[in-house]
């Protein structure tokens, strides 16, 4: 935890400091946001940070001006893509237009739609890291563990509205109703990959909704 | 199709023939299962030519012997790890000891039963390589689709027999809940490889089963 917290701020360590007009916070955040493109195409360990670093035109040594190593960078990377998905679900499922059923299925339209946009090549980089574990910082297992705690947490409390509304049965676990959407929703994923469509996770979302009726 | 064919048959190619008094049909077996194991592990594009020679004793020149390229021999690879796991489902599901859904359970505890055993590490090859498609050879992917597409078609006969044996409704849609089990099915396997437990493919088959209900 201590290094995320660390690699949070852009300290100077080693390294020149960059050149360009770009403000450092400025760089530092194009390289996330970079990151995450590629570790979600391409995962972490087949990246390259030379590739990264090319094609933003930052140099090496500024790099290490941001960050320890690409470790450290995988765990910022990590951390900002939970908080931009945790975000964007906490924007779905607050949406008080809709039922909290409805709102979890705007959720999963939205998904479908990004899948089509990036060509089925994306999907998620928290499902994409855990399958490629065992090449991966072990310290990145227990930090994908908790990002998956956290959506689960989320959309626990979705469900937990569903029963307040009289839209999920008082009896329903919420808690592995919620843990069982996120199991099945990385495999939908995979699927969707794989096949070049939206069905899966269509066909996901309709039998899921079965159990919450 | 035609490389997996070609590659199916120990054709001499180029490179020195095996020299040890292992058989050549034994070495490239061998090969074949420790490439299971590898892939499996690290999945294609991580792991290396050269660490699974060494491990199996057998030199570069052997290897193209039995393998036009590495694509060539991920391809039967993955053949090979499709036909091991299409048997081991056929066991299971043509076992008429137990009910239709009773087998698909016995299948479900086996895998549990084989997660732990490897701590955690192993998972599904399929899935695994579904999750690095990007980094893949090209033709992995209709290889990887046609893998599932046979577990899924063996998953709908069990259904329609528990349909005729009354254990499912006749109005349930069985080609359906097969392409369910199988998308869920990755997501279970991925979660309890992050987990380190069996805990989501037990939440995944109890929902799953309710479905069935």
């Amino acid at each position: 935890m201590s290094n995320r917290q660390l690699s949070k701020t852009p300290l100077p360590r080693r390294g020149r400091p960059p050149k360009s007009g770009v403000s450092p916070e400025e760089t530092r955040a194009r390289l996330v946001q970079h990151g995450i493109q590629i570790f979600t195409e391409k995962g972490f360990s087949q990246a390259g940070l030379d590739e990264i670093l090319k094609h933003q035109k930052v140099p090496k040594g500024s790099f290490y001006h941001y960050f320890q190593n690409k470790e450290a960078f995988g765990e910022v990377v990590i951390q900002e893509y939970a908080q931009y998905f945790s975000s964007k679900l906490a924007r779905h499922f607050s949406n008080t237009k809709l039922s909290p059923v409805e709102r979890l299925q705007a959720f999963v339209e939205e998904a479908c739609y990004g899948m089509q946009k990036y060509e089925f090549r994306r999907g998620c980089l928290i499902g994409n890291l855990g399958q490629e574990l065992n090449s991966l910082p072990p310290a990145f297992r227990m930090q994908l563990e908790e990002v998956f705690q956290a959506w689960q947490a989320q959309l626990s409390q979705l469900l937990s509205e569903a029963q307040q509304l009289g839209e999920l049965s008082l009896e329903s676990d919420v808690d592995a109703l919620s843990a069982f959407f996120w199991v099945g929703w990385e495999g939908a994923i995979l699927k969707a990959k794989l096949m070049r469509s939206t069905q899966p996770m269509q066909l996901f979302i309709n039998y899921y909704l079965k159990l919450l009726d």
